[in-house]
């Protein structure tokens, strides 16, 4: 199968948007940004091996290649319109191709975004996503926005999917249910668009939780120019990991990657509205802690006993 | 050096334009797209031993990446806005980066295009990179539009970058400066940016050679639905082709890739502006055949001995 011959097979099958005025098959794709909107962009890399185990299901590669961009847009707050697609293989593998195309597909469907263009080439298995969208102008949450006194606060669960990766790698069993639950978490990860629309005009800070919270906090943190105080007791954790010894479930839920929760700040006076707003979507907040400007750097009312904070490519 | 300090230490390098509301360093970018224009997105992954060999210079790999991918909004008339760029590297060598990134930052500068977001991670070196561009509505230059007896023309010379990478494969040898030429046209080749945007409103149709003349003079003609004629003795070749002999030259320019020059369809009434705006950018521009609508395919007064025509992944 060529390469031609495999995107013509698996990559087309959406009715084109109006905003696209030409997609996949030439020199570029030729795209409409609508009236009064700024345009919102961000690229995410996922690497056999790296990003994903090697075992990992091609439904689930698709799909969580997705998700932990649209994740990114839901971060800032944006409306996802397109998306590109640079997928390198070792070998043009059809049944391969059509699971992970199925899991993508799921996905892009889900939230109306479409595919408009793409590289198809050979190299160890590597899967490079970049999302567009948009948003009104001014309005992309940002993380440079926290101030004294805003609440932080949490979306979903935290911990789950680092929980799902050493069940994965054999470094922790749980019963049949919880880590079923933890895989999935892991591999299917729920890009939170509708919550993080519903921050918009809201939130002062927002970002989403792909290094582990106290590494990503920190982004925030540092971004705005403030502290933090958080309270380990206060972090959300599902049933799985309320199974855990408080050391292992703490450090799954402060230092393990890939939840793909929102993470964002809040005036005390717009908790009320975005409590009501994730109650009508399904969605459990939950205020973790507080801004302090007056004492840089995060306090946590919890001490680990060796140094990491979050994930990072390189350091060792 | 961790993945943060190598994105802060290398990839701020520019003033931010107007355009960019959100630069790097956030979830997404933010971006305005000027009034009355339509986006124009491409994007090319470029691995290591698949796309470029092994010992190609890190300020080539940089450079090319770059390069081919500014070749497409070429190609789409487009003019260059901002770019992404996600890399895979197998370790943080300070040494490399640096030398990547000044042959990325040589031509970006070069054409004013902005890097706006990226993803660095670790795994076997692969550079995927996404430009976006802008174009009136309606005016960027597809395959589609090629109709019978327009001219099929070239920009520069065929052939030279597949002689190069014959000449660092030591699949053939050429005289000092001759090979120089080549090897340079394969890592260093010119987006003919200001020649694409000159076409619009001229060109019929109009793509960038990557794959070989025949292979994506393939793509015009189905994308048409027109067939053509060409004449191998038309073929732009440069001195140093010159010195092969005849069945060795015609394999590099007609089914070689990399070139990356401009092939597009010309009414024969837009010729001689288009010459004229050719001779004014000092680039060449060469007839080498006529789109022919009566008889579908590819006619060339020369016959191979085998069968390929231009490359594609994962076909044998």
């Amino acid at each position: 199968m060529s390469e031609f011959e495999l995107i013509r097979e698996y990559f087309f099958w959406q009715d084109i948007p109006g905003s696209v005025q030409v997609g996949v098959g030439d020199d570029g794709a030729v795209l409409r940004v609508p009236v009064n909107r700024e345009l919102v962009v961000s690229v995410d890399t996922f690497n056999a091996g790296v990003h994903f185990p090697l075992e990992t299901p091609p439904h689930a590669i698709g799909y969580k290649a997705l998700a932990v961009n649209l994740s990114d847009l839901a971060a800032m707050g944006a409306e996802p319109a397109w998306f590109t697609l640079a997928i390198s293989m070792p070998e043009a593998d059809r049944q391969w191709v059509s699971c992970f195309t199925r899991g993508l597909r799921e996905l892009a469907q889900q939230h109306g975004i479409f595919l408009i263009g793409g590289d198809t080439t050979r190299g160890p298995l590597s899967v490079s996503i970049q999302v567009m969208g948009w948003v009104e102008p001014g309005q992309a949450l940002l993380r440079s926005g926290a101030r004294h006194g805003d609440l932080i606060c949490v979306s979903g669960t935290l911990g789950d999917a680092a929980a799902g990766l050493a069940i994965v790698q054999q470094r922790l069993q749980l019963s049949g249910g919880a880590a079923e639950h933890c895989v999935q978490r892991l591999n299917c990860p729920s890009p939170r668009l509708q919550l993080g629309a519903s921050l918009r005009g809201r939130a002062s800070a927002c970002m989403d939780i792909s290094d582990g919270l106290l590494a990503d906090l920190g982004h925030i943190l540092k971004a705005s120019g403030v502290g933090a105080y958080l309270r380990h007791g206060a972090l959300p954790l599902s049933p799985a990991l309320q199974q855990l010894e408080l050391a292992q479930r703490l450090d799954f839920a402060l230092r393990g990657g890939d939840d793909y929760e929102l993470l964002f700040t809040l005036p005390t006076d717009c908790l009320r509205e975005v409590m009501e707003s994730a109650d009508n979507l399904g969605i459990r907040v939950t205020v973790i802690g507080v801004i302090d400007a007056n004492q840089p750097g995060l306090s946590l009312d919890y001490t680990f006993h060796d140094e990491r904070s979050g994930y990072e490519h390189f350091s060792q």
